[in-house]
């Protein structure tokens, strides 16, 4: 039963996807002579954690009870007071978890609370499903990165555009809807300069029950963003300008005069230093970053290790062309041996289209998240 | 219960997958008394077909009994006697077929002759299955040229090598062999002599067990295929190279003197003109060419509308690299809306390797095979 009742705990949570940052989803069910008698999950940061909206519910039922969490329980006191205390005064007598909490204010001492106040506890109740539903915060709060999500959509011989630079539309309603959905679910989007020359894109997620637009961040070395661009004058959404020392300072001012935050980052032969970028970005609580490069910005982020996972949506048609660029630019690898591998790859139908998704084998953050799971090293 | 034993006798004529070529796949299956009294496939091109098997088994069991054939019974003399004659003389009661036959010899004749004899017909049980595994038959019985099979192994960003040409080895071993499982059940297996000069590739087909190599042919506009190549030297399939009227004589006589047969070739300004090659190789009674080419042999068939299948390979990884080849290359298209589709589109994991595959939908002959499975126009 405890799987039961777990599952129900990461089901909820989920309520809230993409809505809690930087704080993970959690779950939270209580039950007591088979029955469950409050249940609840974290809606946004600075609100109350899952464990209190079921203890709100469960009210004086929550005495002797089990309670189901999908993660550890927090021992610290952050902007709401420790969920461990709250638990124990309570009177819980068993608490069944998923995972043990990243967060090193926290890291088994939650757990270590719950014991020393005499109270069962059992980890590790469907650890994977759980790691999974949390990699973003995993990878945020153990390495202070943001998750990076590369999005592609390309044809079957592997074109992101025809040779013109027509792309309008390589995948069809259902993957470009698809598309939306993890704008909506994500923290920041990310392009280059020549993205928004080419396209003037919004870069918000318009989704039929509307979306939750997330903070757009454009790679922009000399500040070339027009001030007319979507981007700068249709304040959908905050815009961040990552530029380098070259940017003339008269194209920062006119920027920031527009209402646009104007990053200075330093500048490599590649371009901006991204992994500088990314983690000022983290600094500012920013746990996800979904990139929708061209050839050049995908393959500098895939360079600085900064891509976590990668969704290639991938139409029935061939497009052709030896000069028709596809996803991945840069000056690439010598020998095929030395190619980035991806691992746990699900594959997808959306629509006529497919959905290829998996994990940059070498990311930053996977041995945590591993661990978290309790999935063997692989 | 007639479709338990079509499936039956579709079952069984697979166990001569590409070994009957330019001749359909066929089974029988003879059903008297709720009993299988006598089953058969067809072999090889030239031997008894299913009906004719199946009946010896069955011997005087066959009167009054149901025969269930996977293709109309044939009406003509061709290198065996007609099977509809068999089926009368027999005192078979029930005809059940799954597709009437594309041959434009039979093409329904062989039905009428039954049911002139005063035997009952039932037309069309599992005709989408029937017609799908006759799909190389179809094509070319219906407009002579050969089944058309483009085969490609890329990385996830599109790549079929590193910028410096390496390729070896894209994907892992499941899907390599099951390319090799490929070459084995089709007639011929078609390069470019860029291929050759690189790679140097024997194309033949190695299996565990042993396999059945195709005809090699080798596109090769000024016969620069060396002598020692492997496709000339090693014997162990018979090789085509073709040839444009430019290639130096001297080059072809020294190429037919190893034993090599050379086509001259009519040139078109992307090279030799491939429609007329196929259509000389199809008179040749080659049914189906499984065409692995570089970028620029897989363009020039797919711009000539010669493919009507592909199989592409897609590994787990990113090469990246702006100049790395991609599986399509020619000029391509200014704008996607042109972009070739296929349809009937599906996806499997070969190994960490994922395959889609599907089918042109331009192709020649498509009009054919839907009739013959019954497929409402899409």
């Amino acid at each position: 039963m405890d799987e039961y009742y777990m599952r129900q705990a990461l089901a909820i949570s989920e309520y809230a996807t993409g809505r809690t940052s930087p704080n993970p989803l959690v779950g939270a069910v209580i039950v007591k002579d088979g029955r469950i008698v409050g249940q609840g999950w974290h809606r946004q940061a600075g609100t109350p954690h899952a464990e209190i909206h079921a203890l709100t519910q469960a009210g004086d039922l929550a005495k002797d009870a089990t309670i189901y969490v999908t993660l550890e329980p927090c021992s610290h006191h952050g902007r709401t007071g420790p969920c461990a205390d709250a638990l124990i005064a309570a009177g819980i007598k068993k608490t069944v978890v998923a995972m043990t909490d990243p967060n090193p204010l926290v890291a088994g001492n939650g757990l270590k609370k719950l014991k020393a106040a005499g109270i069962e506890v059992v980890e590790g109740v469907l650890a994977a499903e759980a790691a999974k539903q949390n990699e973003v915060f995993i990878k945020w709060i153990s390495t202070g990165l943001p998750f990076g999500i590369l999005k592609t959509a390309m044809s079957l011989d592997g074109k992101i555009a025809a040779y013109t630079g027509h792309s309008q539309w390589i995948t069809g309603p259902a993957a470009r809807e698809q598309v939306h959905k993890l704008r909506d679910t994500h923290d920041a989007i990310l392009v280059g300069i020549g993205t928004v020359l080419a396209d003037n894109p919004q870069l918000t997620a318009r989704l039929p029950q509307g979306g939750k637009n997330p903070v757009r961040i454009i790679i922009d070395s000399l500040a070339r963003t027009p001030l007319t661009a979507n981007v700068v004058a249709d304040k959908e959404a905050p815009t961040i300008i990552a530029v380098s020392q070259a940017a003339p300072v008269e194209r920062i001012a006119a920027l920031r005069n527009r209402g646009v935050e104007v990053l200075e980052i330093d500048s490599m032969q590649s371009g901006i230093n991204l992994r500088q970028l990314f983690t000022v970005l983290g600094e500012r609580r920013i746990s996800s970053i979904f990139i929708e490069g061209g050839t050049r910005i995908n393959a500098a982020v895939l360079n600085a290790n900064l891509i976590d996972k990668v969704y290639a949506f991938i139409a029935p048609k061939i497009i052709g062309g030896q000069t028709a660029p596809s996803p991945v630019g840069g000056e690439g690898i010598p020998s095929v041996d030395q190619a980035i591998s991806l691992e746990d790859v699900t594959t997808k139908n959306i629509g006529n289209d497919m959905l290829i998704s998996g994990y940059i084998t070498r990311r930053e953050g996977r041995d945590v998240y591993r661990t978290c799971g309790r999935i063997g090293k692989g």
